[in-house]
């Protein structure tokens, strides 16, 4: 038997809209965030501001308390940014951490049904409440930073120049987001009319219906003017065409109905 | 002589961080956002919650007052969403507006230095800030609602069943947000490494160094299966392989240093 573990429902997570496109699984959610390669955080600037920031942010999902957790387990969320930035100001200076909200959206289709009020996107979406601090020990910090470059191309790290030196590990701060809450929505299939539209043949004759898939693709690398490194290196070159198949397959395989 | 017409720089937008990419052109900004699928929303739900909120919401810039400015003009940024959804409930309860941010991000390319600590993404990023309400006319609701439209696929809107019918225009709310102030930030070009690491031949030697471009792909259509249109319509396959080229071609001019 396989035991999910879900977020709990709390009123700012719970999925009223097409609630059964709703999700609490971590795993599943954990996925969303990992795949997405910007994510979108969110956050009070201070008293007198009226309107939240937000900021495009690279993270991904760890622990470096339980390294060997897998997807599906509780995890941080973790944020590269630079030492200096207002957000990294505001979450050194709160106590009990910045309250923040993490989101992640991938987009896997046009859903073009016979009318506008219809149409749709396929998505995965995710969204993460939480506590933000930035990481304290360089233990914990390389740990994440290996697992941000990683999550960028697989592999990256080892084949580059590293350790970090002392300059760039304090221009570094990582932020360590201890997830309150969680939820994901997902939307499959193709599109779905009503008998009103579906049952009138002048509409139908006239409408092209469907899904038009949607990924992220890699184009071929391009060297820099200062790349000594003759031959696109196997770890890089299978990444990307890896990631262009799975990208493309996730797009096709949404337009089954679920 | 171009004139072009800026936001207004205040604390909250103002760009530091590499401020050599920040940009407060209109018409740079509202074109990000225009190409953007998939708009982050945020708001604070309310004064007894900490966490911020995010949606991802379609959105588009237009203006209804006068229909014919262009890209490069003031704009107002309309939202589109579910009636009872919190956000337009929040947004009614507001007499001055619900105070909103609204951010755009689109990654062009995966940009891999010698050392972790200079990789980057080639990026276009947009934030607005401003007061969103809900639309109350039908005749600006439904000019929303095509530019919302036209905006997923160019010409959709003409060749669906419109207009929307009564229940449709009922259960549909759009917000308009008046944009108080907003920015844009643009990294192109390759990676640049310090003369620290391009000095160590063994370092150059061993990492390769470059940009992968990305871009959002549209793949082949796939018609639904109450789908009576034998043949792909001819303004939805330009879109496609119009869009598919006009991105991958973002995506490599980025590549170049600007």
């Amino acid at each position: 038997m396989v035991r999910h573990l879900e977020y709990p429902k709390k009123p700012q997570n719970t999925v009223k809209r097409y609630n059964n496109r709703g999700t609490y699984d971590l795993g599943i959610i954990h996925s969303i965030i990992n795949a997405t390669s910007v994510l979108h955080v969110s956050f009070a600037p201070s008293p007198e501001q009226p309107f939240p920031a937000i900021l495009p942010m690279i993270g991904v999902m760890g622990s470096f308390e339980y390294p060997s957790s897998s997807i599906e387990e509780p995890l941080d969320c973790y944020l590269h940014g630079y030492v200096s930035s207002r957000i990294m100001r505001q979450a050194r200076e709160s106590p009990n951490g910045l309250p923040i909200c993490v989101a992640a959206t991938k987009v896997d289709g046009l859903v073009l049904s016979l009318t506008p009020n219809s149409h749709s996107y396929n998505y995965r979406s995710a969204v993460l409440q939480g506590y933000a601090k930035p990481v304290e020990t360089d233990e914990e910090k390389l740990y994440a930073m290996r697992l941000i470059t990683n999550k960028v191309v697989d592999g990256r790290w080892e084949h580059t120049r590293v350790p970090p030196d002392n300059v760039e590990m304090t221009s570094t701060t990582i932020l360590r987001v201890k997830v309150e809450t969680g939820s994901g929505k997902i939307r499959q299939g193709g599109p779905h009319d009503e008998a009103k539209d579906e049952n009138r043949s002048d509409i139908t004759e006239k409408v092209w219906t469907g899904v038009v898939p949607v990924y992220e693709a890699f184009d071929t690398p391009i060297p820099s003017a200062t790349n000594k490194v003759k031959d696109l290196p196997p770890y890089l070159d299978s990444y990307v065409s890896e990631t262009n198949n799975l990208n493309r397959e996730s797009a096709l395989h949404a337009v089954k109905d679920p």
